[in-house]
């Protein structure tokens, strides 16, 4: 489906069963905003949600207010609205922390259950492209535990699955190239090759249905600030499958992930389930804006949920490919997200020979926001990374973001010297 | 010094150098606050500093925000205020992540660079009523590298610090009795003895003066919620010793621990100074309340700073100690908060055969707000904390506490049912 002028592109929003959501939003004027895979746009319900938690949590209820306004279970009840969107169940999630501490816990986890039944099996295995915080943390547990970390395309992880092994470690929609893993056969491989599945979730959760359950995952974990709309930096999230609970403990065992915190007992003894992936203290004032976001992408539930958000995505996402090759060819543009629905999660991201990041600074100065992802000179290219949040992004985003790009690109407005990429620091 | 009058309390308050400290935070009517080590009070600041960091830098300014509102170099503009409360340098402490991931971080890096000296140490030494985070960090990392983790009485430490011992760990102001340590004496100690010293700072900073340099520390981590008035489960911090900061990797190797994160670059790289001592992105509505709260705290080095509120502090728990020793005798009642001001924190410890969480809730009923440790029925007797935040607490609210003390202890109200202590879950 492409669409063939604005007025095509207005019609589809006004038929948009999900076009009320975007209501919920506080995005400013004269901006089209495809950067809600790097951070979330505010929803309306926020700034009040949060101002209660300072203004009436914290300063009239003050320490009583751990309990008074739930706030210690605040991980737990944010937890479940976040197991309603990647197919967990009730008390399998923690919100806590961030991604990358998360990913140490649950890799370290995965590492001692793997070594339980194949101590022999000494690789973790990802994809060379995958987000370089997964990529360093596994690096830092490999050195610490003698596991050697291999790296592959995305095309060689089914055969690089073999019986030395011990965990897959992958990120579901790749960061640079907005390509989806199969998770379901990824993980069943994986299994059938008796090694343990490890999934971030943060560029799928919120825009794709996932299904842990469904896929048999082992360990997942999330971020708080892309789809799911909880702000800059908000809390991410851990889901283990309660087969692997209580079987082994996470190694950041604060207090909060003890049996009885307030005992204040000898002795470490994690708590049963979840609970033992929490660490200290959750961040309430971030904690309660991400609780917020949570609540308007649920509001979608009614509307039909996930699966009526992935349908607008991948007609979003469809539109803008579609629209960059009719309207924008000749300018040298690459398209590196895959064509096939099954195989993309939310992003379109390009890729041109010259001026990558010049041309998302012209854009930014025009009110389309996207972002630039510097690549590697070799493997991974310099990538125009586009996002589209189905919550607030509209039809008429796409069309005009491709009207200006064009724009953009027709002018050579991108050579201006104020958009120069900064050199690096030497 | 022991005030015999509410009217001698009023005067003390009336000549206070820090009496108008008090209207820069919104306290609820009709309540004593004696919590604030373990949540400091809301300053009246914060409100209005968190609402625009939602309102303007998320909702207006969306991802551009984390260059253009300052929040990407928020950990050690945060950090660089903390330095000044523990005698750090400018660039040498980041806000980031809990108490307790910190500790790990800190805790991993001490055991590496001490096994670089000497391998065969294998003893990290605390003492057993440290905060049971701080232990149950500590054993995490002893069962992962091999250590023993070694607990002595306080009065033992210096004898048990001997030629085994790779790293001391210990919480400069005792959450449980108030008691305080001599923090350059044991650090020379453990120095003399080829031993690294680790302190956690929690219930030090903010209400103590603190001299990390001058005391010659290795590293050292703290909480923004309690004296610092971050708010709650607001991120800590970590400093490291410059001497020590770039020879080690610490193991939660996130990508804002990289020498360049967005760089997106293959392989990890610590970035060079205290940075690497973040991990992932941080949650940036929590952090602006914790630059807040400092600011508020801040506020007072005109008026002589932590040395002052040091000496109002010390003349607040003095007072409290004298009150109860004079009005409340008769009533049972320990101190167990040391007489000698260089060995005590910014809080009173009672202790009582009976009734001690009853107490407790009589006095919050009563608008006294302190809380209840429970003890571990044979070292750790059960604990009526009181916290005197030099920043707000006044001596009349000494006074008042005290005389709202003797009444429930007078008119027996604590047997009051619904003050019962709940049953622990079997």
């Amino acid at each position: 489906m492409t669409a063939t002028s604005l007025q095509d592109c207005e019609a589809l929003d006004r038929q948009d069963p999900l076009r009320e959501l975007r209501d919920r939003f506080d995005l400013p004027d004269g901006v089209i905003y495809l950067d809600g895979n790097s951070l979330g746009a505010l929803p309306r319900a926020t700034p009040r949600r949060v101002a209660e938690a300072v203004e009436r949590g914290w300063g009239r209820g003050l320490i009583k207010s751990w309990n008074a306004e739930g706030w210690a279970g605040l991980p737990r009840t944010v937890g479940d609205k976040i197991a309603r969107l990647i197919g967990a169940g009730p008390g399998e999630v923690v919100a806590a922390d961030s991604t990358s501490v998360n990913l140490y816990k649950v890799l370290f986890a995965a590492i001692r259950l793997a070594a339980t039944a194949s101590p022999q099996r000494r690789i973790i295995l990802s994809e060379r492209g995958n987000f370089s915080t997964d990529l360093y943390i596994a690096e830092s547990l490999c050195q610490q535990h003698g596991y050697t970390l291999k790296l592959v395309a995305p095309g060689d992880l089914q055969l690089a699955l073999d019986g030395d092994v011990a965990v897959l470690m992958l990120t579901q929609v790749n960061f640079r190239t907005g390509a989806m893993h199969d998770m379901p056969s990824l993980t069943a491989r994986a299994h059938a090759q008796g090694a343990l599945a490890v999934w971030d979730l943060a560029h799928s959760a919120g825009a794709v249905p996932v299904d842990v359950h469904g896929a048999q995952a082992d360990f997942a974990v999330g971020c708080g600030y892309k789809y799911l709309n909880g702000g800059p930096g908000s809390p991410a999230y851990v889901w283990v499958h309660p087969q692997h609970v209580n079987r082994v403990a996470q190694p950041l065992s604060g207090w909060w992930s003890h049996s009885a915190p307030f005992a204040f007992a000898a002795g470490y003894e994690p708590a049963t389930g979840i609970d033992r992936y929490l660490a200290g203290s959750p961040p309430i004032l971030s904690l309660v804006a991400l609780d917020c976001g949570l609540d308007t992408l649920l509001s979608a539930e009614p509307l039909g949920g996930m699966a009526a958000l992935r349908r607008k995505s991948l007609a979003l996402t469809e539109m803008f490919m579609g629209l960059v090759r009719e309207r924008l060819s000749g300018h040298g543009l690459g398209i590196v997200t895959p064509e096939e629905q099954s195989r993309r999660g939310s992003q379109v991201c390009l890729t041109r020979d010259e001026g990558g990041y010049a041309i998302v600074q012209a854009l930014m100065a025009r009110g389309v926001i996207g972002d630039f992802r510097v690549g590697d000179g070799q493997q991974q290219p310099d990538i125009l990374r586009f996002g589209f949040a189905p919550l607030y992004v509209r039809f008429v985003d796409v069309w005009n973001a491709v009207e200006q790009l064009r724009q953009v690109l027709d002018r050579g407005e991108w050579r201006d010297a104020r958009f120069a990429q900064p050199k690096p620091v030497t």
